[in-house]
């Protein structure tokens, strides 16, 4: 086993950087749509284990990225804990909103295992199928952008009904978090045991937060998650990808212990090579929209982060999810500028 | 004149802190609510002198603030260049989106002066009645953050279609960013000519640039406006706001020579203190829903801001706008608290 993305999270250097997209199954692909549209809903997509595994794999046939990352979604764990989600096709995700602490107590961490099974089935499929050296990432959304969703019922431009609970009533909002920490863990454990790699928690609102908030909902959360899953699996790497943090992310890396920060596209370069990338495996972090633009836009800014990051192990990735209108030939030839650079 | 806010912008040391907060001029406001009522629309408020003067006022007489901001809006420069906008009650504001360079030639700079009168005759009414110790704020929206909605036609999450153009087409959008650069000189000009002590530059989509991106369509930008003004009015300071740019407020700082950095609710206080504070004058940063939330949640973190920059001068406020459901009563408390700690 020589997976290029598993030796840069553990400090070795690999011959070519090795490259993999955040949301790259998906709507951009045309055989994703195709698939899409066999399943009744988004949900039924993700917890139908063939049809998970099929988009899983689309990626990674037609571009050879280094990982594929399950397909799921971070609602998936309020789903399992009995808060009710849907899909609405124009207004993306949709829960039946928290009704504060009371509501906390109807959460059960019991169904995670058995509700989200079918992930786990999906995992090993992809496994059987993955070229040994493709890594499998296994994922979860951190507990703080979690419980955004759960708050306001689905997604919001400033997660205001997370922040002013939060900061109204730290105690019954800290029960939301535990409850989600500890489903978490359990969820990610149970996907290593189905044959993931390398686990990522996403923080997308962790830019939300202020700096105190931050500490409490974001790091010390991130901190519980990663030491659960290295006392079990200590040979398991895990990205964090504390989106918006700026220049939090140094307290993020010290304090939570990852072996993968995940940069958004707002990280300026240098800090990150000199203050972040050696203590942890940098992954990031081009601009989505520079792969949508392709050309000199693009071509100008993946040279500068293969240079940035030139001389110690790193994952290319971009700073946020692949858009719906990106051209599949800018993959193409992102895939081949990232490939032909070796690494120094 | 003695006022607080320019004292400590000129990096005098004042008896107390002095406060305002960004959009306090609004609807958690009873009377504001009751002023809007009368107001065909956002816009006509925006445009009767009489109207924008009074709800410019309100705050000033119910908390006594150091400082007014005039009552107005970043998308009267695209109105006045020819742009149509308008405000949609439950969609926030619209405009015809901008087709490309071609419609760049029919945005018209002279027209802003004249368009924009009622803006200055607001200015030069609330300066009449202001007390001496009050500053009055001009504002405008920066070029980029302006541009985003020019581009959409409207609001965003992502700001995906100026970045887009940006990155395809850096030399058709410099155009517009161009127009724009100008029209704000114009217009922030104007607003000094009628009475404004201070001007603001509010870059609330500086955080959707990348590293690059940041440099040429935040940085540069702020930087031309900022020598312009400083050409003409060399006394009147200038705060930037590049909300979101996180790590990348030093080199905003240093480059483009503003007198006064703002701060949103993300900045670390020790960072801001160390790096930022011994360069520029900073303002910020609570979180808004702190302020909603009142009590423990909002005196803890009043008194770390006020501790971690009490050695120099800074000015009080939010890390974004005040929100709606923020009670009056927690305003007043802000106000008393911040007060009532004397400068060190």
């Amino acid at each position: 086993m020589a997976k290029p993305v598993l030796q840069a999270l553990q400090g070795k250097k690999t011959a070519t950087t090795p490259i993999w997209l955040m949301r790259q199954a998906g709507r951009y692909l045309p055989e994703y749509r195709k698939v899409r549209a066999q399943a009744k809903d988004f949900l039924n997509l993700c917890y139908s284990p063939e049809l998970a595994a099929e988009v899983t794999m689309q990626p990674i046939r037609r571009f050879g990225f280094d990982a594929a990352i399950i397909f799921a979604d971070i609602l998936l764990v309020p789903d399992a804990l009995g808060q009710k989600v849907w899909f609405e096709e124009s207004h993306g995700p949709r829960l039946e909103a928290l009704d504060g602490t009371r509501a906390i107590g109807q959460l059960s961490i019991d169904r995670i295992v058995p509700h989200l099974a079918p992930v786990y089935d999906a995992i090993a499929r992809v496994r059987a199928q993955l070229d040994p050296d493709v890594a499998l990432i296994g994922f979860a959304g951190a507990p703080w952008t979690v419980a955004t969703y759960m708050c306001e019922g689905g997604g919001s431009s400033d997660q205001a009904a997370a922040r002013a609970w939060a900061y109204r009533d730290s105690i019954g909002f800290g029960q939301l978090m535990d409850v989600l920490v500890e489903a978490t863990i359990t969820h990610l454990k149970a996907q290593v045991d189905a044959g993931a790699d390398v686990l990522q928690l996403f923080d997308t609102w962790a830019g939300a937060l202020d700096e105190a908030g931050f500490a409490q909902w974001c790091i010390a959360p991130a901190k519980s998650i990663v030491s659960a899953l290295k006392a079990e699996f200590p040979k398991v790497p895990i990205i964090g990808f504390p989106r918006g943090a700026g220049a939090r992310l140094h307290a993020y890396v010290r304090e939570t212990g990852v072996d993968g920060i995940g940069l958004d596209s707002g990280v300026p370069l240098d800090m990150a090579r000199r203050f972040l990338q050696p203590h942890a495996c940098v992954q990031g972090n081009l601009d989505p929209l520079r792969l949508v633009a392709g050309g000199a836009a693009m071509h100008s800014q993946v040279h500068a982060i293969l240079d940035a990051f030139a001389e110690r192990p790193f994952i290319f990735n971009l700073g946020h999810g692949i858009v719906l209108q990106t051209p599949l030939e800018h993959v193409e030839a992102l895939v081949k500028l990232v490939r032909d650079k070796k690494a120094s």
